[in-house]
């Protein structure tokens, strides 16, 4: 029987569940993997994109984490100075084998001072926050700096998700992983990032992340 | 104010969540959209990556739909003579203006007699099943016959999102949203069906999918 590997995702108000959903779905293919969707209550926590995820456990019930995960989304203002949560990400962050984000999730991480001195991406929108918290910006769509494994917006966090699993075991059971959710992309248009998709769609791309903020 | 457009997503047990959640988070963002998680009852359905979801509305309380969306997963073949799932199923894919599927979920459809007659795909592994139904199997990530629209394996949920924005509105919301994910996928390997992986990862990864379907 392969080890347990507990693998915590934070999840919150107004998350963009997709940041964790996605890892989530890969990592829970992982042999001896245990997924953790962890709030501070039991209640359903409402995501962004209009349905709840119901938590595995709250931040007294988690077991020590080998993996840490922060998902990004807008309801992560909330959580910038929440000292208990904070408490919670460094106590996990400190013991954890890897600690990890998804989107600009990497800034709750570096609210909670585990970023200071790392290299790290987040969501293109929110990239050039990183330094407020001591990090390193880099435009890739995983940065890996020692245990810091940072992923991009939303999606990159299935890449990332496959990355952590070679990482965690080896590349034979990654690819086989990325097989059985038949990973291989077709964007059906070219505009993934500002540099491919121009400045007059950036600029509507921000208004819509504005948007999600505001009404959530 | 843009019109509404409810977007359902059939959940159930061991459903494979980002089938539904990934479409979930592109289609949310949609001006208009109402994203809609259906399920006999209101209480958390677990999936089949550890977690469970809420739903938002049940079998009788859930609205005529714009898009009937029915995700694979492990739990499917429980629900595939089910004739209260399948009269709802043919009662809002009646109505709808699209109805869709990720993964496995076309073999529902079928089972509801829906895909009759109709080009169409499917999960690589479960593909060769689509004629049970009266369907066309095409190997390819989308395929559009008519009104149906169905989807590949697990991540191909993503770009037939973006696929059905584009078609539900114009290519530039679907470009715009695009962009607010940051979807321009980098995987790891280039693993992502059975021609690029080879017989040895194939074999592998099926052996995952029917453990998958077992445990569950």
């Amino acid at each position: 029987m392969p080890n347990t590997i507990h693998i915590g995702f934070l999840i919150y108000p107004d998350v963009t569940q997709l940041d964790a959903t996605g890892p989530a779905q890969i990592l829970s293919r992982m042999p001896g993997a245990v997924v953790h969707m962890i709030w501070k209550t039991e209640e359903p926590v409402r995501t962004d994109a209009g349905f709840s995820i119901m938590p595995t456990d709250t931040l007294e019930s988690c077991p020590n984490l080998d993996v840490l995960c922060v998902p990004g989304g807008p309801g992560q203002k909330q959580l910038m100075d929440d000292e208990e949560l904070l408490v919670f990400l460094r106590r996990q962050g400190e013991g954890a084998r890897y600690v990890t984000s998804v989107c600009s999730g990497s800034l709750l991480l570096g609210a909670a001072g585990l970023m200071n001195g790392y290299k790290a991406t987040c969501h293109w929108a929110f990239r050039e926050m990183l330094p407020t918290f001591g990090a390193e910006p880099v435009a890739e769509r995983i940065v890996k700096d020692r245990n810091r494994i940072t992923g991009g917006g939303v999606t990159a966090g299935i890449d990332f998700g496959l990355a952590l699993v070679a990482e965690l075991t080896d590349e034979d059971t990654a690819k086989i992983i990325q097989l059985s959710v038949e990973y291989d992309p077709h964007p059906p248009f070219d505009t993934g990032t500002p540099e491919k998709a121009g400045p007059e769609l950036e600029a509507q791309a921000r208004s819509i992340l504005e948007n999600i903020q505001t009404s959530a």
